[in-house]
């Protein structure tokens, strides 16, 4: 029946007025009932509903909020699991479909919006409650959630800006085949990589062509110059020596910016994650996102920042929880628990710090570098969408 | 080593100043590498991850969002199902332990939260995204699912109140073992019968002890008698008029809410669904809820409304979702789709209705009958928690 | 000062190292130690924290809840009011910048969202606080609630779909200055119809052009053909008949879809709210929403919708809390209170059904025109933002 | 008319059909067309409405986003300062009315709720959006924002353990009446204060009475003596010396626990909030959470720890926001900005910090000191409401 499009579809052409609504609603035909795939084989209920082993039950002691323990860790593993297999990478190669891009990546925002939220229900568990099954996990560990390391790996965080695991490196806590599926992915290209690549592409980078680099110091340099002299003019006061010292301030500042051995230097102390380029190419969708061209890559940026943001209030909910359920104690794998979270929540976790110090180096409209869109064009491939538009590629799948 | 309470446990027993935070944070044991139980393992994240079966991949299309539709889908069933088994009824019979009760069912509140929110993650698919694995999915309908049928049904969701299903009764839509699983929870008492049973226990409604009902119906008679003179005494005018009328409509309100027939002919219409003996224990509960006999009580009551506003919030925030996605499409299992889901989303699938409707009732506070605490003295059974406390007992868990 | 654009800015050109960073907290400049505006003069505190009255207070009985139930409302009604001031119309006139617009839109989502959520903090007040102070409200009412009226105007509810307010009119229950404000608010341009004429200037609908809508028709009319006499090859069977009468369905409501006469009858019903012509551009941005010149077009489709189903879910929320609050009480200006609000809850409140209801018109991929982006180009102005950009233009804002 | 109880109030005596609703959504008066209140004025809105007024207007340049900047700051400090003003402490004072404190701290939790959700607004303002009006908000700045700090002070945030600002005491930044306000709020009993009193008089802490703390202490060298024992019966191993380990970690937290002069160590260094008794007391309420005397007391304590942890989300929440807004930057009033709000995310803010780490000293449940309840009974004052009962008493109002 493939070839038929409408296969269970059936239609109402009108909206029904309020009074024959309850009607409206009993028109349809029992399919169900005529064969064919039901609900639960559909969803595989039978194997998620009885995934649940409570280990205080096992060792004949049942206790009831381990329950609630297992259900909530498993919803989000699942949800972890996802977003690495099918949300994120290798679509952002992709220059044509911007549009899936910014969707999946706001996706992913959504879900971890979600997942901060689902914070509250565990926390219906005191710690009380906690403690009656916690002896029950030991040495398991939420250290070992082989999920959220991939995910973590998948985006970019830094191996060497890690926080170490009693220390050890973090990956020593995994064996075998986790071990090497941590590895493995650490060799695959990470979100942060794919959008350096793509940030080094945009167009108007070109030195010989709109040179926007170029175009832009030039401009900064003369408005700086321009700021220093009306400032001079300016009869002497403690006013006037605060705005010189701001100005020489903001000076250095970008003086800095368009160094490229400076550029160097933080991208080796991981203050700076991007290449230079790329970091120019992100500077311009900022200055000319309201450009058509540039509308859908400046939501990108902002997206990109999301994920971030929403990663480190994760981190941040879950060290509260975790303060809440065990104080200063020990994690069940041993781990320093409360205080070994906490250093997580760090910037050396984000991994798109560029983007949001972008902020930085924002200037007067005035001092941006005109476009003249009947001369700079700036290509992209339009075209009708590929048949293959929706379908995982085996890369992204798998 | 089930004997040694600690094990796992590792303390500071001082907080650390923030510069000694980062060592503080590697002063753990990796207690993971001495072996044990393993995170993965014991939250059987090889079942969970692997239960996810595209039909469109199947049917050689393999179509991106199927994946996030079916993850999205387990999830919220997994979370029904656990409230099912262990969240809710049979703690309520236990009249002793109304903190663990209050707790469940705010739990339950907290969770159905949650589903109400997650609908923002599946809406990240637009119509045309699910339609292009929508016809794979055909017959299988949401509304076979079980899981959301005995949670309806445990709650107390009325079997005769239904909207029909395609003209035929809601049960005819399951066969085989899932009929007759939904047939036996229905079986079972549900959360409003428990609830009821315990409102009639409600200590003060002894009609040789406080008599509670006798009390408020003579305040009422005499207030409103009371009230009654003071209008007739106004100068005619259109106010008085006004005013007369309403206190006419209060007096027929009360003659009702006194008429024990009233009452039966409103329970089998289904506009009540409480005894008239709960009824009155809800109210004087709502009246005395200050005293520390009745706040927790009280607390249950709000919880319990709660629990209904959100299942029928769930209900519309799922009619919007289905709107969006299929427009007034049938359902891929042949149902009126969007209109049957609309006709769901009444008063007729509200099961603690009386409790909102007390508000009808409420009186000033002078019209309450006054209690002597040292002589009406409100029983219940302090005691030390029994060591069964957290456990599931065998009738809620198994 | 207005010369000098880095004024109150003072940057780190690195970031500290995790050592350095408490010392890196300290080394701002108290500058709001030398003079100059002040944060509680700027945002105008003592007006709006100096802005409730309690009349219960007032009336020598001061109740606590009432605060909140100031607070909140006073709350909402600011943020209302500011959606309508600033957030809406305007800007969909210009086709230019459509990045801002969606931005636009896509906030007001987001205030919708928090306005939903806002009630539970209301709701934290049960019916007893309420009935404390409610006397002292009456006669003022919800209703009354002259921005939300603005609101939906503005937004575009039809005054003839409205529910009547005790048999009146909307309007009438407004006086004076409201009801003209009211009137005249009535007499601009609704956002429903800036995105009407913006929907109607699609590119690509031109007759003489790509001519959308005629290729549609023709491509369907094929696809229809070539399904029925697959079908009618079938052998006889219950499933072939199913699949000829849901055939005959969508040709009927296709048919009706291309018939100029049937849109005009719905649109007499209000079943329809846009023209036909911009039904004809809404579905092509939905059809080649992955173009580069869609993208955003789809995004604000989209967006557009999302309002909708916040207003309905606000309003959905809203009749939740009346029912905790007052049961099936009478509202304190008189309405019938929760079985108005109940009402309200339609779909006849919808303003962008119409882009709900194009899920109804989705067929194949393979039945889409082809586009030749060599061929049929898009325009679209790409232009340098100019300097008015962020302003608020008169007409948006005054 | 304050005499008429029902004034306003007209009710239906039964729910109607589905069909009838209609009907029933018309069957009110028009009351408002006779005179009174009107809700705009009863709200103030004409004052709430007009307190807007940018800055970037009255420079000439009038930036859009400036009037979200504003109303959102404006709603979050009119519920500041409603916390200040009605929600917090003085109730905690008053034994009797448990319900109504628990009821007002959970309220305050559903507050910070919405005001950490709210962030989701302002952050639809990019960096390039506020980069427009910064600089004409300076000098002004958020740390003078007066009710979040008189907010700090009244739950109880130690003058000594904040973070200096600029190098100067936090209070240096205000001047004049705030700066008297400020310090006047610092002289009023906190709500640490007010609970630490509370703590200290809970029943069975008598030492001629139940004696808790005695005969806790008994019971667990009593324990920790057992768990020796059968230790040191086991063979020798390394899983032997681990399990010793850690029992001697244990002995050392306990024996500090029931140490006195440790107790006063920990104070002096902020590490510790609470008077010895009152830690005490926590403890027990604790340990005996499931007794009817102790359910109310319990819940206080979670949801001070919740208020807690909120207001560190709410922090947390805003430096993610200004990183994103301003990068590494100096905030407007001169701090260092960001460094500067990522300082104040620590647990040198955290209130309640005792309760948190109550979760250190749980022991096995056969530790917890029998309790018999036919003799050791738990007085509380079992009363009518009084007739103030919801009024802001005069101390908590005005």
């Amino acid at each position: 029946m493939s070839g038929c499009p409408f296969l269970g579809r059936k239609l109402f052409t009108s909206k029904p007025s309020q009074a024959e609504e309850e009607d409206e609603s009993q028109k349809g035909i029992n399919k169900a009932t005529k064969g064919g795939i039901v609900y639960g084989e559909y969803l595989q209920l039978d194997k998620v509903l009885n995934a649940q082993v409570l280990q205080s039950q096992e060792k004949g002691d049942k206790i009831h909020d381990e329950h609630l323990f297992i259900v909530t860790h498993q919803g989000a593993y699942i949800i972890f699991f996802k977003m690495i297999k099918c949300g994120l990478c290798p679509q952002v190669r992709d220059e044509r479909n911007m549009l899936k891009v910014v969707s999946r990546i706001h996706r992913i925002t959504m879900i971890f919006k979600l997942l901060v939220e689902q914070f509250a229900v565990l926390e219906t568990m005191t710690a009380l409650d906690f403690f009656d099954f916690r002896e029950y996990l030991s040495p398991a560990s939420g250290f070992q959630s082989l999920q959220f390391r991939l995910l973590e790996a998948k985006i970019g965080v830094a191996d060497h800006l890690r926080v170490p695991y009693n220390r050890r490196h973090y990956r020593d806590n995994f064996h075998g085949q986790e071990s090497e599926t941590l590895l493995s992915s650490e060799q695959e290209p990470t979100l942060l990589q794919l959008v350096e690549k793509w940030l080094e592409r945009t167009p108007g980078l070109e030195n010989d062509g709109f040179n926007f680099w170029g175009k832009l110091q030039a401009n900064i340099e003369e408005g700086l110059k321009i700021e220093k002299h009306k400032l001079e003019k300016m009869e002497d006061s403690e006013v006037k020596e605060d705005l010189l010292a701001e100005l020489n301030k903001q000076t250095e500042i970008f003086t800095a910016l368009f160094d490229p051995k400076r550029h160097e230097h933080l991208l080796s102390k991981g203050e700076r994650r991007l290449s230079y380029k790329a970091l120019q190419g992100a500077l311009m969708i900022n200055f000319y996102r309201e450009e058509p061209r540039f509308q859908v890559p400046f939501q990108l940026l902002t997206a990109l920042m999301e994920i971030d943001t929403l990663m480190t209030k994760w981190r941040y909910n879950h060290v509260c929880m975790v303060h809440r359920m065990i104080g200063s104690k020990a994690g069940t794998g041993g781990s320093s628990g409360y205080h070994y979270l906490r250093a997580t929540v760090s910037d050396r976790y984000k991994v798109f710090v560029d983007l949001f110090n972008l902020a930085t180096f924002l200037v007067p409209r005035s001092w941006v570098p005109k476009l003249n869109p009947s001369i700079h064009k700036f290509p992209y491939m339009a075209e009708y969408y590929d048949s293959s538009y929706n379908s995982c590629s085996s890369e992204d799948s798998d």
